[in-house]
């Protein structure tokens, strides 16, 4: 035992927390393509066919490109919360596991709408999913950040108050496409297509946490 | 070789075998959504019907996320007997790769019970996989705490026992759902919804080790 | 919060970045197996039809092996690319995660290869995939390098010239084999399994950036 | 620029390749359930036919073992090379590519040899993937350790030499596995079965690279 190389550290880094949840980000963003299926063909003319039903998947092709960018979303915002993180807690890891089950559960909802589009109760499933992951990642940040519990030292108040608004403003925007779901299915399905750009532009805290 | 830029130091770090662990556990976790099979509808009232199969499909939501909640168990367990094990050897690897085995069998029976709740068999093999993954998981603890085999340094031994009989009492409880199961299945099936929540509580090791 | 084990470091590394990136090309990659369909054999004499039927899966073990060298060269010039950057920031992910989307899309035009790789469509669903996402690559380097916003200080010029033209240079040739698809499809083929060689061919950067 | 945090290192760590390999590892040997196809019940007594389709499945419960057992070997053995070898170039990059295409192959003659198990042309594929795994990962060792040209400096030359014939040694039981298929496909299932226990073992270098 004298031949240990270091004696126990009581800091919990997130280190092990990232990686797991990178992996599980990993595997549900990647498997959304297995949403798109691949259309089998029989008949006089397959070329045509072939073609025409590939044509046919746009909903499919649509989908995949609106799920990836919503988890690329969750990604990026899970990122730079744990940039600011310091150090975990027995509290902090089942919290994080119940927004990477929200995260994991994403595919089924996505393939819900890629096949059935046009019935309201996907949309209900597909935006209740997004508020719900949403809502789990802020109980994240709320737990970590309220009275810097696990947060480095340093971190001007307003990063923390503006990122804390930023998860909570995406989630309110899927909750106005959950309600538009209700009046027009098109107008709804329109602005889950538009949510992402409010996450393009560039936040007034970016300066406060990068370079 | 004069350019190497170190030598060769013969500790066995358990970096890899922990980044392996990770992967396995995010596959197995994440794979598990895909045990909820999206409905197949045709008909007159594509609507209702849809909206029909989607409640019924109940049991595999709660086959979710009690398959996730058990995973997130075995993971944070890992987790936290990972940071007071300091360095690996063969018969670490060996161990680890037992119990990885019995981790990524874990959505077999999941779906089974998923698609066959009521029959005792789902049951049976539902338990029995979760009795022996826990085993297995104390093995690799029984094997690295051992005289502090491979342990850190300077970790009260009161930390080394409870961490012990945390892992076989979650271990115990999986067995009381198994013989639950030949008395009452509704019995069993609840009591496998509860166990997780003992692992909620937090430990009385917990402050020895965090912070 | 004094017991906070140090201050935040404003600087974003790429560490997640990559652990995410190699998450999802490990999965991506990884996958492509699931496009060999295992044969389903009924009849007199089971033996010879498994035979004949394993034998006639020669297009699908094709397309995995040039799938998986197509993901391969990816990986590795991401790999190259990012041993150069030192830093992120909200862009470079973004850039990055639409780079991610292209590389987990190629699943999907290689089942359709494997599939119908007789078909001119296929061809061109699949070199399309591979042009748009080496130009997504080249998006993430031309951001990264111009005026050497994110790299390393003491990069030779000339490095970064070469790392951006390899990539060019493997998406000129897949645009090549695009538009042999519309003369000959064979020719087509040929080429798409020839082109990785450019990438085994030691670059003349290499003495720069390797040991 | 002069803000970045430090100049380029042309060493290339072998961190990258790593994860990249224990992503591609864990995903092939968790995706080796999916091998276990969940039975499809129906008629009047579902209680006594599902117990009896479960029990029929035992080729692929032994199945999802011997190969789960396989790939950990693969990566037990890769995890100790990759403990000796301290930086990396393009050609390990492609080596170590190679290989990995064989790992990720392994679940298809798996799901062969689980649902064929009693034709030869399942139990010729299995064993010959497996040795062309094995062929692949002597590969990297050789080109790494020839002339110590990737090694860490000061690895004494017995434990190169014997790393070398550890890994000859396997892929020639599995050689042999082979031929006998030829002659009897009980004896060669049998030697498959017992080949792990040879790298169970304690290998005469393990006093050397561990502690």
């Amino acid at each position: 035992m004298s031949s240990n190389p270091a004696s126990f550290k009581p800091i919990v880094t997130t280190d092990r927390l990232e990686a797991f949840s990178d992996g599980v980000f990993a595997i549900a963003i990647t498997l959304l393509v297995f949403g798109i299926k691949v259309p089998v063909v029989s008949g006089v003319d397959v070329s045509a066919e072939l073609r025409h039903q590939l044509l046919a998947l746009w909903p499919s092709y649509l989908s995949f490109g609106v799920s990836f960018t919503i988890i690329s979303i969750f990604w990026i915002g899970h990122h730079h919360m744990f940039r600011l993180i310091s150090r975990s807690n027995r509290t902090l890891l089942w919290l994080n596991n119940v927004f990477l089950m929200c995260v994991s559960f994403i595919p089924f909802p996505a393939s819900l709408i890629s096949l059935y589009g046009r019935e309201r109760i996907s949309m209900i499933l597909y935006c209740g999913t997004t508020i719900i992951t949403g809502i789990a990642l802020y109980m994240i940040w709320a737990y970590a950040s309220t009275g810097g519990r696990l947060l480095y030292a340093g971190i001007p108040k307003r990063v923390i108050q503006v990122a804390g608004w930023r998860i909570l403003g995406g989630t309110f925007f899927y909750g106005v496409a959950l309600g538009l779901a209700f009046v027009s299915l098109t107008a709804s399905r329109i602005l889950l297509v538009f949510i992402p750009l409010f996450y393009l532009l560039p936040s007034s805290i970016d300066p406060h946490i990068e370079e």
